[in-house]
Order: C-alpha cells, then structure tokens, then sequence
C-alpha cells in the first residue's frame, strides 16, 4: 500500500492506492496561453493567483506550477508564481519545469514537501534532477520516455519506469516518493493507446507499487467532445490503478468523474463527499429542510 | 475470444471480448412505470412502441421486453410486446421475465435468435429454463444467485455463474451463449459493491470466458446524481470486462460514455463512430463545409 505525502505549510495531501483520487490542477502553465506568458513575463501574477484560487474551488487538490516562457528568466518566475501560489492557498504544489535550475529555484522558496515535475530516463536529466529531489527531500514524478524517445512498446516504456525507480533508489529517494507517469498517447492517433496505458498503470501499481500520474488531456487530442474522451478515460484509467493526474478541474465532468471513482473505489465512505456534493437543495419548508434547520439529519448521520 | 451472437429477422449483434459494448435499452418494463403498466393492461401498446423507437434512435444495439404487470396475462402481453417491438425496429430483443410459461409465449413468436432474461442458480429455474433456451437456440442471461440468495461474497457469486454455465453446458448450450449478470448492489448502502463487481467482472472473463451484463442503474439507488455514478460505474465494469449493459439510453450521459468506451478499449477503428457522432457541423462556407461538399473529407478518410 504504497503512499506518497507531499505537503504545504499547512496542508498534507497523501497519493494513495487506497485514497481517494488526487486531481492536480494543470492551468498554471504559460504553455499554449499566450495571455498568461505575456503577463508573466511582464510581472502580473493577477492571473497566476485567480487561476489558483478557481481551481481549488472547483476540487484541485493540488496545483501544478510551470513558467515555461521562452526567452524569460524561467528560474526567477517559477520561484515567484510558486510563492505567490502558495500564499494564496495551501494545497501542495507540483513544481513544474524542464530546467533543473528552475526546479531547484522554485524548490529553494516551497514551504512543505513539493512534487517536482519531473525527471525521465534520460540519463543527464536522472542525474541532475534526483540529487536535486533528494537534497529538498521531495517527491517527483517520473516520465517513462529516455534517450531513444517514447517507445510505443507499453512494456518498453514500464522498463523505463523501473530504472528511474531503482536509479532514486541509489540516491536514497525510496519508491514512495516517485510518481510514474507512463505518457499517455492521443488515441486519435494510436487506436491502442487506451489499452496499453491501462496495461502498464495496472503494472505499475502490482509490480513496480508505485503511484501514477498523467497528463490527462492528452488523451483526445485532435478529437471532438474531448471532455467526454477524457472523463471515460479518467474512470478507466483510475480503475487500471491511477492515483492522481494533472488536469483541468474546471473542465466538463473531470471532477465529478474523479468523485464518482472514488465512491466506485470505496474510497468515499458512506459516499459522504458524493452526498454533499450533489445533495439537491431542500425545499423551504419541506420535511428536510426542517430536519437541517434543527440538526436533525446531521444527528441521523452520526 | 467469446463472441454471443444474437439476432432478429434482419439483423444480429454481437456481444464479445473484441467488440463495441453493447447497450441493452431498459425502458420497456411496466414495473414502477404506473402508466405503461395500466396502459398495457388495456391492450394499448403505443407506448412500448414509441419506447422501442426512441430507444433505438439514442443508440440501443437490443431492446429489453419485459410485460410484467401484476394479474394480467403476462405470456399474452409478452408475446404481443415482442411481435409488436420485432415490427418497429430491427435490433435483437432480450425477453425478459420472471415467468417461464411468459418466457415461452414469447420465444415462440419472436423471429431471430433472441436473449433469454433470465436463469437464476437456483434448481427449479434451472430445469425449468435452461430447456426453453435450447429448445429456441437462444441465448441466456444468467443471474448469479441461487435458492441461499444473493450472496454478499463475490466468490459466491461467482461460483453461482460457474454453476449455472455448467448446468447449461448439461443441456448442451455453449458458454458462449450465456450472458452473466454479476448483480449489482446499491454502492450507497455497500461501500464495497464497486470493487467486488468489478471482481466479478474480471474473473467471468478470464477464467469462465463469459460474456457479461448488468442492470446497471441499480449502482446509484438511493444516490442524488444518479447519472454522474451510472456513467462512471459504466465505463469502469468494461474496463473490468463487462460487455454488455441493460440501462437506459436516454439517460444522462450513457450512450456518451459507451461510446468513449469503445475508443478507449480500441473498438471504434480510427474513432471514427465518435467522430461520425460529436463531430461539429462546419461552418458555412468554410473549408471543411466545402471539403465535405465535394466528399473530399470521405476520400481523404479512405
């Protein structure tokens, strides 16, 4: 039963196969949003810190944080958005970058224990990203691509998974602290995309016993009604034994699929958190209504 | 690679390991419907007619016919619902009943290769339906409980199913044309009911090589958000292997998350059912519009 805990300052937030699924906010991220990285880059965060706050709204439960601007000084900008991120709410950040120095400045400012995303089997990167890891005492997310690319052998690619895994170890980051992401293919393009990630998460989860994450969008890219894509995939995908993904809580029914899960799961005991979610209002007057006014369901309960 | 094949005069389908989930409509089934019931009764069908159509126009693959109406002639009204159904639409019919002479009345009128809902464990409906299905050829849906009830081990239920393919094996009638129900319990009241069918639904597939079905609405009894727990429970039992679902196509997001399903699992070659379906209408006088106009979009596609 493998846990990985990341943390804020105040917050802990536990990647767990008998959790409840972890929903990782992705809007943070000046890729493909050209407003945002023009605003990042000329100092306004306003967008950062409403992007924040709105995902959390919506049920992230923790943020991804990426300052990916070409031409910017992305080590600066990551250390300021992952401050303001986490001066504005407490859940756990994913500390996102391809540039190690950019890691390791957004990691130098984290309060808690972050995700940092991510290292993959390349070796330069596993060699300068996981002393990097280890020194902040944080979690990563591991890509199963390396040198030769992303294979679309899925047994190629859990391979990967299993070396960046034992590679932590050799730098004392123990398996709970890594969370694979085995790249999920669009299945516009690769009709056995969706079979083949199923296939290495539910490897992932009996043999490696490590957590999973993916970048959940990606699955529909290049498809119409690509929340409906997403939301069956997401399901699918949780049963085959995925623990989080980083992906758009404001988007469709991605949140509402996640809480669905997790009571399909028996992760949402007594479906208290489906309940009060989508509990309909009362109507004034009725029987339930004076059952709430006088605590009486509350009580029902216990 | 189990395939169940079923049909009516004009048309079969295939229930199987390696083929689009098939959707089951629910609808025509006076119980808790007062007014189909009352209507039936008094011999006006115009009702289970429309059903039938509507059903089939929001993407049913079979129709479920069930005339279980209290003190009426059920074997009569059956019979009369199937021909009636078998001349409005050309899809496959599950002949549903809890009486076996009603069973008869219908089979005995119904053109194709029908399915039989259903056989119980128990010893009386063994004998009693299993020689009507081979008698007709038909196929069986077969409900894994027996005369000790529905057990809450899923290991029980299984060995029921077990049971039941054995006995049908006796009378000559293949696995292949039994259609096991696992029985769904409300994941209200049993936290564990997701899981467990999912158990089920695995070890059908992998050790019984037997197709699958369920009512799957019943999940969600007693749950506000009904729709929200039926979509993601659906799309999660065919990751466990189901193939097949007696529920309401009208309903909510059903037929969508069927759908995705089948990209999913690589049943929709080159998506291309999930295209034809959410594909938005081009723009008047835009590229696509003309493309489509000259059938280039249908060329290119190949």
């Amino acid at each position: 039963m493998t846990e990985t805990v990341v943390s804020s300052a105040r917050r802990e937030v536990v990647i767990g196969f008998e959790r409840p699924f972890v929903i990782i906010g992705e809007r943070i991220n000046p890729t493909g949003r050209k407003v945002l990285a023009e605003e990042m880059a000329a100092d306004d965060f306003s967008r950062v810190e409403a992007d924040a706050r709105i995902q959390v709204q919506a049920g992230a439960h923790m943020l991804d944080v990426n300052a990916g601007i070409p031409l910017a000084d992305e080590p600066a900008l990551l250390a300021r958005a992952v401050k303001l991120v986490q001066s504005v709410t407490d859940v756990p950040l994913s500390i996102d970058s391809s540039i190690v120095a950019a890691l390791e400045a957004g990691l130098e400012v984290y309060e808690g224990k972050a995700l940092v995303n991510s290292v993959t089997g390349e070796e330069e990167r596993l060699e300068s990203v996981l002393p990097l890891v280890k020194k902040h005492g944080a979690a990563v997310v591991a890509i199963s691509n390396d040198e030769t690319g992303i294979s679309e052998n899925p047994d190629v690619r859990f391979a990967v998974a299993r070396k960046i895994v034992e590679r932590a170890a050799d730098h004392g980051i123990p398996h709970a602290d890594i969370v694979v992401d085995p790249l999920v293919m669009p299945i516009g393009a690769i009709n056995h995309a969706g079979r083949q990630v199923m296939h290495i998460l539910r490897r992932l989860r009996e043999e490696l016993e490590v957590n999973s994450t993916c970048g959940a969008s990606n699955i529909s890219f290049g498809l119409p009604n690509r929340n409906g894509i997403n939301s069956t995939f997401l399901s699918m995908a949780i049963t085959a034994g995925m623990t989080s993904a980083i992906t758009n809580p404001m988007h469709g029914d991605i949140v509402q699929t996640c809480l669905a899960a997790d009571v399909m799961m028996g992760q949402d005991r007594d479906c208290r958190r489906w309940i009060a979610r989508y509990r309909e209002p009362p109507v004034p007057g009725s029987e339930g209504e004076r059952g709430r006014r006088t605590s009486g369901r509350r009580r029902r309960r216990g």
